[in-house]
């Protein structure tokens, strides 16, 4: 770092290596468990004179980071995708002294068995799980999540009641489709990064069955309702978890006026829709413990 | 047509609508059913015409072919992809003189029941169903298929013995991993548009099962080899399949080198993997019953 | 290959590498040039015995395909995608006994020259150059393209006198707009693989010059029509151009009812159009020259 | 809002219509013009009554938001992305009690013109423009950015001196191949919307050819280093911009070893490298100008 003043100065900032594409293979005996993940790392902390002068003396490099996890999904093995992205964080936290922040984001993969060959697998394509661990200062952060879990009612919602402007030609609707594509974020209680009691794993699919089932169970009277119920349902039910950030695209799906053809189409008797693909409403929101924190950035949702 | 001689002359052609989505909901009590499709319709008869003069006196819109579309899903409803793809196929081609051929291209996307109230679903991801049904002349072809089913074998599978020339660096491989994301498809013998002994949806239930059986269940020396395998279980056991088609991406895991970080990693001992994007292995092939004729097109299992 | 009569027989079969992603630069002194290619191999031969018994005795290895791309692209340079497939299906076809046939797909991607270093460029986004080549029993095939290439008229393109039936409610339109994202693949008469007159490089440009000149010229009555003038304009001035393939996908821009808001939104006056994705027509067909055999396959043009 | 305490309470939240696909077309004369968004509206204000309970009474809905987009580029024209912007985020802030703040997202695609006919496009494909507009209690703040635009250096690019740890197996590299696709935001000094010096279109044009000339003009030591370079180069020399922020994905071109086939592969003498996908390299910062604030959101520059 130079000793002038500078006109332009830098700001926030972070760098690393994304999307590392790693399969980690146990086996027990004949039966073989695979995870698979893909890890994008992200440090920060003394980075003036790279980007003011080019000097790379505190860089390490982000082929470094894609080794260590390699490395790490070795000899650490890969135990939950939060285990991972901690031990990750931690290690370049405190191994290099111009690193202060780590950031882990983790996509998981899942896998189902197929056959009785114990080593056979077919992906499961329901859902991508997501983790997130920032260290920093010793401080631990961890997010878990999910997205592309795509949900849809054929009934049990309606639409009524808004606001009419100059704008507005939306009829009433009082058996419509609900449907979206749900991506998640929740954030555990600072626990300085032990797992919740039932374990990673498990926390993650008791607050995937919590979603699916609030989803299902409320009859909507707007996707910003079934939005609050979702998260508030996880809140209700998991353990340890003080935030949930959700991003509810509404995947419209238009019933169809097909009296040109001598049709009637009424939602009761089973009616013909069209799935649109854009504009599409998009609902999103935090919920809360009371007294806790939003942490969860706004546009964490989106990724 | 115009009767002087053209220097330029119209070849092969066809035009329709493309990528139709529609959702149709039954309702049975309480229970509801779904059949969410992405249908394209593409049309082929007298065009000169249009080509040469821009004439569209022979011309049936295409917006036309998606009105039909709905208005049959209304009518007629949507028992399986295929039985769907006849209906309509079947009325282009016999209530326009103009028309001459029909093909229908359809992907279904699987929805499982989630909570218990009847209504409520989550969009499975593990493979898209495919259909298409071809009329001409009266005479019905009927393909299904599906795409997108990700398959891994994290053992039994092996490489070696092949040909090695001056471009040749890849070490033989006795434990692999062995993985592939299927698209395949396969026509059944001509039955002018009835249906399989089984219907059209258990015969597509039969023959994605047949598919994993024979991945999960062939130690692999090749991919060409498994392809063969899943091929023939296909037409071995299902019911009036004449000839199969596959196209296998081989998705490389690449075992890592961790030996500059001192740690072995043999597959025997629970390897770690990095899943490659590009390039990749692409295999080929049709499979057929002795006597079959091979009438499923090379590129067709690439759509 | 076994004697014994097999129930399953293997049909029209190929292997390769999909995707090698490979840049070849150039020095002129302080003057760089690079080519930016993505190539696919597909083998096809004696492949029986790996098909049947995962015998690999005459496969040559796919990675081995993938370093021959990366090896001849240091040793012969990269002077054109076309001379570059030529060089690497003779290569296939006749240094392997096993590989009759040989087929090189190349997607090209341009850069143009930002600044004035000289070794600095900005991807130039317009559209993919392709090409394909295909050696077997030493006839060479070359076929050039080019895909995703998006035009459209604002004017000059009317939709009227079609054919109506029950299901028809599209108004006619004297004045709307035409956009479509061109792929187009052309067949150079069989010349051994020697360049056509202008070379490989200036014969593309030509081709692309002439379907962008057609699309602008052509006032429309139907996309067909335009497609036809597309195709012919091709045949017409390039060289030695034998038949040509057009898919042109309809780019719907729906004008919008605007009189719930009291505006008018008449095409003469600058209107505002709904641009949409699914479902849009699909337009597809072949030129050729009179005398020219349709040699391009009907679902090449969708690759 | 309800009176009641509630465990669980509504944080951040806002929703809209996301992907309004517009196009505005302007005749003057022969001569056509064309305007080519994709819009997204995000609104908030009061909003605890349809979350906590479903009551729709203070919501606009997400269609009547698509409605008013259209309904705009008709009655106000669209004289550029930030204009636009402008005019309906206030429309939305000022014409409802309930909503506080409105966001308005906008990509633009842009044409050139081909042939002579005033009404002929091509896509040109280099970049997608960006614009963001925020409303809320009176202020207004506009960012406007670009994404996609991919850059290439064929040398002066180096990177050496890094930290070396046991993970480390990166060699030095004093002449690579330095490539990335651009994303950028920057943010325009405070103006209550007022357009800069130059107009939106002109000011966009100008930091687009500063980040070019900085990306070709610097010799790099690090990617960091350039990324700095581009964006105090587009602080210097735009008019009234405070802050910008740069998402940087290395784009990894690695230099392949053929010395297995006895071919050598020297930057100087015109290299063959392989273009990777994943991992990559991904380098992010904000400049600013001295005293300004850090207002720009980190995850903002991956959208």
């Amino acid at each position: 770092m130079t000793a002038s003043p500078r006109p332009f100065l830098l700001g926030p900032n972070q760098y690393g290596k994304a999307e590392i594409r790693v399969l980690k293979t146990t086996r027990d005996g004949a039966t073989h468990h695979v995870r698979d993940l893909n890890v994008s790392v992200a440090l920060a902390g003394d980075m003036d004179a790279v980007h003011y002068d080019g000097s790379n003396a505190g860089v390490l490099p982000t082929d470094t980071a894609k080794n260590t996890v390699f490395a790490f999904a070795r000899r650490h093995g890969i135990e939950s995708p939060e285990r991972f992205g901690i031990e990750l964080a931690r290690h370049f936290t405190t191994t290099q002294d111009s690193l202060h922040r780590a950031r882990i984001r983790i996509e998981e993969y899942a896998w189902e068995r197929t056959g009785d060959t114990g080593h056979s697998f077919v992906r499961a394509g329901r859902e991508t799980r997501l983790a997130q661990v920032t260290c920093e200062g010793g401080d631990v952060e961890v997010l878990s999540g999910l997205t592309g879990m795509t949900v849809m009612n054929t009934t049990d919602s309606e639409f009524t009641g808004y606001v009419k402007d100059a704008y507005t030609t939306l009829p009433e609707d009082r058996d419509r489709i609900l449907a979206t594509a749900v991506t998640a974020w929740w954030r555990h209680r600072e626990t300085n990064g032990a797992a919740p009691g039932p374990g990673w794993d498990d926390s993650y699919m008791a607050a995937r069955t919590h979603l699916l089932d609030a989803f299902a169970g409320t009859y909507s009277l707007s996707l910003q309702q079934t939005l609050y119920r979702m998260g508030a349902h996880v809140l209700e039910l998991g353990d340890g978890i003080d935030e949930i950030r959700l991003s509810l695209p509404n995947k419209h799906h238009f019933r169809l006026d097909l009296t040109p053809f001598d049709l009637s189409n009424e939602a009761a008797e089973g009616a013909v829709y069209f799935a649109a693909d854009r504009p599409y409403g998009l609902i999103e929101a935090t919920v809360l413990r009371a007294g806790a924190a939003a942490l969860i950035p706004a546009d964490l949702a989106n990724l």
